[in-house]
């Protein structure tokens, strides 16, 4: 180890110990970007680098939403087309970028930056499910849309949501499950085929 | 993809693109990774900020081996504990690390920081070959170990270096093929142990 540190200049280890730090890079990943980015793309590092440091300088949490914002409230909160009746429970701000790119949904929305996670140690406390009871104690909200993934933390997530907010007498939903659209059945899971034949829709 | 960009903040769309570009990391990784920074390590963000802005200022190529260095010469190249009769060529500043880390070379190196590639257009020219025969020109190094992989294109790179170096005279020679020490032959590749047949060492 030690003659490693010695044939390596100490920035290119200190850059290849910051990447490694980012979730899903390991130590092989992170010394061949480091060496890509010296080699072939310092313009790229000088970007990410820019980047970076703006994000953290200017990024902070919707008071609304919880999704990622420049102002207090972000532009979707602040919007004056949204269903303001409707609220939408999602687990991370690229669901709430599927759900609007469905164009299905103009209601509002809470990102809840994770899910229930027991081994983790995440519970609704970490996920500061206080927010919601308080933005539906604010009035205004008549169904609450349980977006939340269909995993298993998923759904242990939803049914900690359907229980908070069974007191308020507020109409809760989940998404609908089933074949995906443009799915060829051959291809579909045991699993899902179960859960669209149990919510099979009747045609009458 | 109008939507898209109304929901997600411009810093963020930033370093999502700016990680995009990053080898390996795609448009789901980059995103899953910009959330993570911003939700759960700011500081991680912070000092891969930082790292990249000290790397890209700082590092060059030794103008001897052609790694990554601080200083005009690297620690590896101004050693005086190295056997400067000996070459070593390898393709990356990892393969140089892996050499160290045998224990088992005293020589010097040189970085080709890439390997030949007809396909991606990296031939001799842009791998540089001159920089090698004028340290050759120099003097002084009685052998050169062409250290590239035992791939197709580091075989090829072996080969071209090989021709370049016959006019010189030079001794070249290869890093032995064959079996991985520790290995059990059951789990060894047919082609290994083609190779470990056809180098077979006499025990006489
Ligand atoms: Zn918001
Ligand atoms: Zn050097």
């Amino acid at each position: 180890m030690e003659e490693q540190q010695i044939s390596e200049p100490e920035p290119l280890i200190n850059l290849i110990k910051a990447l490694k730090r980012l979730p899903g890079i390991g130590i092989r990943s992170a010394r061949r970007i480091a060496y890509h980015l010296m080699q072939y793309d310092l313009q790229g590092a000088n970007s990410l680098s820019i980047a970076l440091s703006e994000a953290t300088g200017s990024l902070q949490h919707c008071i609304s939403c919880n999704s990622f914002s420049e102002t207090d409230l972000c532009v979707t909160c602040s919007s004056s087309f949204r269903d303001k009746s409707l609220l939408c429970i999602v687990e991370t701000p690229s669901d709430l970028i599927n759900l609007e790119a469905s164009h299905g949904y103009k209601g509002l929305y809470y990102v809840l930056m994770g899910r229930i996670s027991p081994l983790d140690g995440i519970g609704p406390k970490e996920l500061n499910f206080h927010k919601i009871s308080e933005r539906i104690n604010k009035g205004g909200i008549e169904e609450v849309i349980i977006a939340t993934g269909f995993t298993a933390e998923g759904e242990t997530t939803a049914q900690f949501l359907i229980d908070m907010l069974v007191p308020f007498g507020i109409k809760t939903s989940r998404l609908a499950r089933g074949v995906p659209a443009g799915s060829e059945l051959e291809y579909i899971d045991a699993g899902t085929i179960a859960w669209a034949l149990m919510d099979r829709k009747s045609n009458l």
